[in-house]
């Protein structure tokens, strides 16, 4: 009987993370000046973000140490299990091969802690006393919370008002790391008062909550500011998920033929899937799915032009895929894949044809996200629901064709903070939205013209 | 560089369980008929239990095999992973060692499916279509719901009403496994509906959903009720705790000086300890703390006597330490800790001197917690936090005399699901409460006496 999970000891976690920059045929294109739309440089970072990740987020070189220090945080959870997924295999009846790298036993309950940790190392060397950052349903800020408890750093989130009143369980989370969450907006900067003067009952958004994480990053001697996706160096950390899986499934004596993640800013799945993106690039033949909600369709019908990362028009302009900044997504339970735009290393990877998008519905994510707790045992988070819905497509594939492919997903967090969704999905609450062309278009419309 | 955690690949997970009956110096006293007080036997228990659990129940084998197809549920989560707790040792300035086995990362957060998928399977080989159970908080129900979607029986919970109303979370969970949850009081049986008569508004208590589950079971043709402590087949199952953990200190070439869980039923106090508690009946010194609340103090104020399971007096009664079963606890949240009695198994070691009881408040225990999940990251039950603030005491008064003693608690479940406990705690909401003496005098006295 061969195992059902493959483990690794703590001496053969990773000692480096993998730097895609280093293997990929085009450099990824600059960020731009919001302002002036003329490239910016490390130092124009360096009032918001660490000097080392700033390094990071421009290194080409292939391999980037991890410290020490962080390699000990990562060991209260990592190396983390890889899974056959032999029940669901069986449920499906495929002969398919399907393993999924198991994110969700990290405190926080997702991948999240992996960058979230080394953005608080690399600060707290520097001196940093405080971070700050935004969150939405709260996966980004509880992971950053747990971090800054390990360093003994001050944690300030700002999560989105309505989040904040209608999802208490995320922020408790924070406030046992001893985090401070302030519901944004707040009266706490000007970008808050001044959004309050205006609507004194604003719901918030994520947009508004980074315009005042970074004013009290900026406006503060000793803090800085983080993010959790997107950015060079946040795909950089996540390589931990690939590396430990790619030692893994050389246990197991196998090799994937379809690496799928769910995507959203694209740092779960980039953090599979670049390990074993190079390769491919070296001649390997291997797919790679990224998973994504039909109602925010970034990767298959957005377009790959300069964009601003927020939907106010403060951070730099990033080239990537994205369906316009002032594009709304309709409000699935997938909080975490609501994003306009997706990380400038996953859009350049699929401009040049290395990987591909597939969009699902809710309905048939919380559908697969059900067959997966029945089977597997662990309860999805709703954006994870993505990559499993993607995989079992795969997997019904090969019971048609016959093919015995091995499909390798990347389970990226647990659902035990989002059962309210569940609820609403067994009681017929939710719906599909239909694919919003006319919106994505008046968005995509109003973006700068930059090439 | 030592590891933080201790893995077990899943070929060295134990094949047999412990049956701490086969060494205890006395027999277990047998359980008494209600109405009789008289002994019973297996055939009394069969309209209510699976035949091999009773033989289980009752048997005096040492070593017990774990059926194959439990093995391969087990391997969804297990071996557990054993930790050193390095960063709580730093924190406190201890020189004492500790260790704890994290049953937290199971599909339903805790310890408990260890048995309720062994009910399950026993269940399916015999036939049954559903199990019953009853369940307050919620987190017996999530685990045998998980179990029974393992092994496609029905699962069917009475979780007390205003647990239901309030707790929706673990309902929520139940509902992803296929479970079907009914709030007790309920008009599906005589008990539920003679109770509703006289008080539609009823809340509900754990008492009334016992009623109402065994009721569902012996009416039904083919169900069976199920209970997820108290009894010895329960404690039996729980031992793979205890029997990886042995493993696991011995790579870390290490022996516990003291060996603590929590305690509401016994169960995985029991599981931790029982294999370790054979050595010390064999002579070796090791230490066994069994930490309750104060509010609910079965262990250190009760009495050993026979008593009911239940409130309303309609189980065996059990030889046991047991507070009187008309006492109702004060409302602390470690729900899963608020029982009048205690399992026979781990009653009768107490009387023999081989384990001894701690009881904490609920403040300090909620304050461990934090510390806890500040230092080694996972947000604990506030179930654990009893143990884990044992497990400190042990540690501090290390610090005092210098003894760099060997501390191994059990991590019985995470805290994800109480979050709203978490929130009350900072808000300054909860409160310690007095050693209720009067009110369990009272309770005692109602008690037949049978020797």
């Amino acid at each position: 009987m061969s195992s059902k999970r493959i483990l690794l000891s703590e001496s053969e976690m990773p000692k480096a993370w993998y730097n895609l920059q280093a293997d990929l045929p085009e450099p990824v294109p600059p960020p731009l000046h919001p302002a002036t739309n003329q490239p910016i440089g490390p130092a124009d970072l360096e009032p918001i973000f660490a000097r080392a990740l700033i390094a990071q987020e421009v290194s080409q070189e292939r391999w980037i140490d991890i410290p020490d220090d962080i390699l000990r945080v990562y060991a209260i959870w990592r190396p983390a299990p890889l899974v056959r997924a032999t029940n669901l295999e069986k449920a499906l009846g495929t002969p398919a091969r399907i393993y999924f790298k198991d994110e969700s036993h990290s405190p926080a309950g997702s991948h999240k802690p992996n960058t979230a940790v080394a953005q608080a190392y690399y600060n707290k060397q520097e001196g940093t006393h405080q971070l700050t950052t935004e969150t939405g349903a709260g996966q980004w800020g509880t992971a950053l919370a747990f971090a800054c408890s390990q360093f003994g750093i001050k944690c300030k989130v700002y999560m989105v008002k309505i989040s904040y009143q209608q999802k208490p369980y995320r922020r408790s989370m924070m406030h046992v790391w001893g985090g401070e969450v302030t519901p944004s907006p707040s009266e706490e900067t000007n970008a808050g008062r001044s959004i309050l003067a205006a609507d004194p009952d604003c719901p918030g958004s994520l947009g508004m909550a980074i315009s005042e994480a970074v004013e009290a990053a900026v406006t503060s001697g000793n803090a800085k500011y983080t993010l959790g996706s997107v950015l060079n160096h946040v795909m950089l950390h996540q390589t931990i998920i690939g590396l430990e899986a790619e030692k893994q499934m050389k246990i197991a004596e196998d090799y994937p033929d379809v690496v799928i993640g769910c995507v959203g800013g694209g740092s779960n799945f980039a953090g599979l899937a670049f390990p074993f993106l190079r390769h491919k690039i070296a001649g390997k033949d291997i797919r790679f799915v990224a998973a994504e909600p039909q109602s925010c369709p970034s990767m298959s019908r957005g377009q790959y032009r300069y964009d601003y990362g927020d939907t106010v028009k403060m951070t730099p302009l990033l080239k990537m895929h994205t369906l316009g900044h002032s594009f709304v997504p309709a409000g699935i339970h997938a909080g975490g894949l609501r994003y306009h735009g997706m990380a400038p290393m996953v859009s350049l990877a699929a401009k040049l044809g290395l990987i591909e998008a597939a969009a699902f519905h809710q309905l048939e994510c919380f559908e697969a996200a059900k067959l997966f707790a029945e089977t597997e045992g662990t309860i999805p988070a709703p954006e994870t629901s993505h990559a499993i819905r993607a995989a079992v497509v795969e997997a019904l594939k090969c019971k048609q064709t016959g093919e015995e492919k091995c499909i390798l997903f990347n389970f990226s967090g647990h659902g035990l903070c989002d059962l309210g969704s569940y609820d609403r999905y067994f009681a017929g609450e939710l719906e599909d939205f239909a694919y919003p062309i006319d919106r994505i278009q008046a968005a995509l419309a109003e973006l700068p013209v930059l090439e």
